[in-house]
């Protein structure tokens, strides 16, 4: 069983344009080259998108159950009004002191471990965990960082580095070790068990070969793994064991952080671990490039002694303002339990479609993050990325933008905007369950 | 003479606070601790900013020499106008079409050299350095790097290891060497071929270590190092230099490019160089979070071979908005022109102030890019940081805003926004025409 390095569902430009590329494809080609990535063999082309609808240049209107950056919803007017309203006043970097930027620190701090009362605020959740990795590599003096396989953590060149999912057909580097993610498919029904003794012996095969343990990197929700939540805690004895090395714990909540796992703010308050660093990114400014990362002081005191960090852009009055129209929203429009509630429902009925469905191995949840499970004859052992590519080029026809994540490309990623409604739900389940029935 | 490692303009919190932080300042050293840096013993309350000036909280209006991000003017209505159009309509990432995004970048081409072009749009010029680092390994197979010796590419963990700028008390590991900036003090009156002859050196010692060369990297402007523009062309040799050894040519124009330099749009016009790569960031959208890389098709194709990009807020429409507001502003002003045209009506002040001063050892520039080096008898060999902080500190009273550059952080280094005007020149050349004559 072989892994696609590069997934089946974003397909690079030149495979697309099939040599005889045309019109916006054709330009985008020529701009971007072989960097340019796009959703779809017939790539779509979007003009405008409003809470959880996206539209097109052809006029489709498509349900967005896929992007996670504009989590309280897309364009939405208030984190519009606050950025507008604060880019015409005072738009400057942190070496001057404003009170926006400390309110927002403020109000970011009132959601996060107390002991972590440190916050940088970047540009992108890559360069977050870029600086995660060079705080933990000073604070241990080791370099050995534990992430699972299919992990993604940004773009620079130290997180590529521990980003599998990112390198086609080579693996990380030998400081970077790999375990299977905390499913059933590798640990059978002691998933805690099993996935704290794989950490355990990842360490363990790591200063063997001489690099001590630094860290254990975890997306709190596993997404690009094909997300895992369940059972709740079951995070506590891999902490417990990369602790007991002398590791730190990075809880990667770039993707599943700001409300989205509708129990917790954060992904990590599932598992009841407080983390030793904390890095946030995409929902943090709903589609304003903004990301930090929150420490102890006495960790980041001991990486400033030796090297400078300043980010031009991180944390200007404008970033403070997005990100508090987002806190605000959140907030104000009970975006946390409305992903809790409609995440509760529209699990029920995909639970439902998954019992008929003979494809459907598994559906796991917390809150508005899913994944849908495709295996042949629902078998975990036997992932089947033809069926999810299928499904989601059927899901694209019926309206609806979804994509997939995990080792094999089999797990359908969900992730609509956290304003997702009851209706919005059926839509996508009705949708769904529709298209399983012809497959 | 020992070289400061630590600016002595840029204050650590911690050393500001004294023990007894009060208001906004203490509440910027709880949320930001160690990382927190800032300018000025007693740092600046900002709460608004519009074309060349900042405005206090204390009511004070400063003249800002410092910041080249809101290079077309601090809080340029067009701009604003452009980036709150287009929040409240899209804002996606690239794995989708849109009109926007491949206007901007061909647009963003015409101003490039024909053969870079392919454009890779990111969030900070730090990302860019970090993938054109990235870029050149695979393209050369080699890892070494010469940089000059106060370089600084950025924050990640691979750009910081070649910006000695950024290292405490450290120096770079051993695939990085470093050359001193082409100036006088290091290569008196043969420039060109001084320089050239230390990249040489550098790369044969690289080479000795087994690193061969994979990049020089320069900031066009070499700004942190000093400013170092003149003679034109003497990046030439050097360039040709590295390329017989088979390493590529990075332009760092984060700080020069978009027209700040006046005579091009670019910084490395000036030396009628042709670079492998191009990468670009602060001013580029005015505030707005962006930057890019251009590169030669052949050469991204080469690095996506391996690895995936995907930048999730490079790119997105508003970027483009942002982007392309600043490239008409810069057009329809004539704000190229104008920083050619008040760059030397400026220039021929500081000289004259530079003439009668005994401190002023030389004044560099390019267009609204220069330096002013202060040093004890006026002579190169013994700069004078203690004068350029005090006369920092000075202006600031005479509400000009400036920082300083280069190894011994003795060089004032002036970069107002391109729509200063000839009052506004006068402003800066009265206020440090005074500054000079007290001390």
């Amino acid at each position: 069983m072989s892994a696609p390095k590069r997934s089946i569902l974003t397909m690079n430009a030149f495979e697309l344009a099939d040599g005889k590329p045309d019109g916006l494809l054709a330009r985008r080609l020529a701009n971007v080259g072989a960097a340019s990535v796009l959703f779809y063999r017939e790539p779509i082309e979007m003009v405008s998108a409003k809470g959880a609808w996206m539209h097109a240049a052809d006029g489709t209107s498509y349900l967005d159950f896929y992007n996670n950056v504009p989590s309280v919803g897309h364009c939405h007017p208030r984190v519009v009004a606050a950025v507008s309203e604060q880019l015409g006043v005072l738009n400057i970097n942190t070496r001057y002191l404003n009170e926006r930027t400390e309110r927002y620190l403020d109000a970011l701090k009132a959601k996060l471990p107390e002991r972590l009362s440190n916050v940088v605020l970047t540009c992108s959740g890559s360069e977050a965990n870029d600086l995660a990795l060079r705080i933990a590599a000073k604070v241990t003096g080791d370099t050995g960082v534990i992430v699972t396989e299919n992990a993604y953590h940004g773009n620079t060149a130290a997180v590529t580095a521990i980003s599998p999912s990112a390198l086609i057909g080579a693996d990380p580097p030998a400081n970077v070790a790999t375990v299977a993610p905390p499913g059933r498919a590798a640990y059978g029904e002691d998933i805690a068990g099993g996935f704290r003794d794989a950490i355990e012996r990842a360490a363990a095969d790591l200063e063997a070969a001489g690099h001590g343990l630094a860290a254990l990197v975890c997306d709190s929700i596993f997404s690009s793994d094909g997300v895992f939540a369940d059972p709740s805690g079951f995070l506590h004895g891999a902490v417990e064991a990369v602790r007991a090395r002398g590791g730190l714990y990075v809880a990667d909540e770039v993707q599943p952080g700001f409300a989205r796992t509708g129990s917790g703010f954060w992904g990590f308050e599932h598992h009841g671990v407080c983390p030793d660093m904390v890095t946030m990114g995409k929902p943090m400014g709903n589609g304003y490039p903004m990301a930090g990362l929150a420490a102890a002081p006495a960790h980041l005191g001991a990486f400033c002694a030796d090297v400078g960090y300043f980010n031009t852009f991180g944390g200007s009055p404008v970033a403070a303002a997005a990100g508090q129209a987002v806190l605000d929203v959140i907030e104000e429009e009970g975006l946390q339990p409305n992903a809790e509630r409609v995440g509760a429902y529209l699990f029920e009925r995909l639970l439902s479609l998954a019992e008929g469905s003979g494809t459907v191995a598994e559906v796991r949840r917390e809150g508005l993050f899913m994944g849908i499970e495709l295996c042949r004859d629902g078998d975990l052992a036997r992932p089947d990325p033809e069926l999810a590519s299928a499904t989601i080029d059927g899901l694209r026809r019926r309206r609806v933008l979804i994509g997939a994540a995990g080792r094999f490309g089999n797990v359908l990623k969900v992730r609509p905007p956290l304003c997702l409604t009851l209706e919005e739900a059926d839509f996508f389940a009705d949708a769904l369950g529709a298209e399983l029935a012809v497959r």
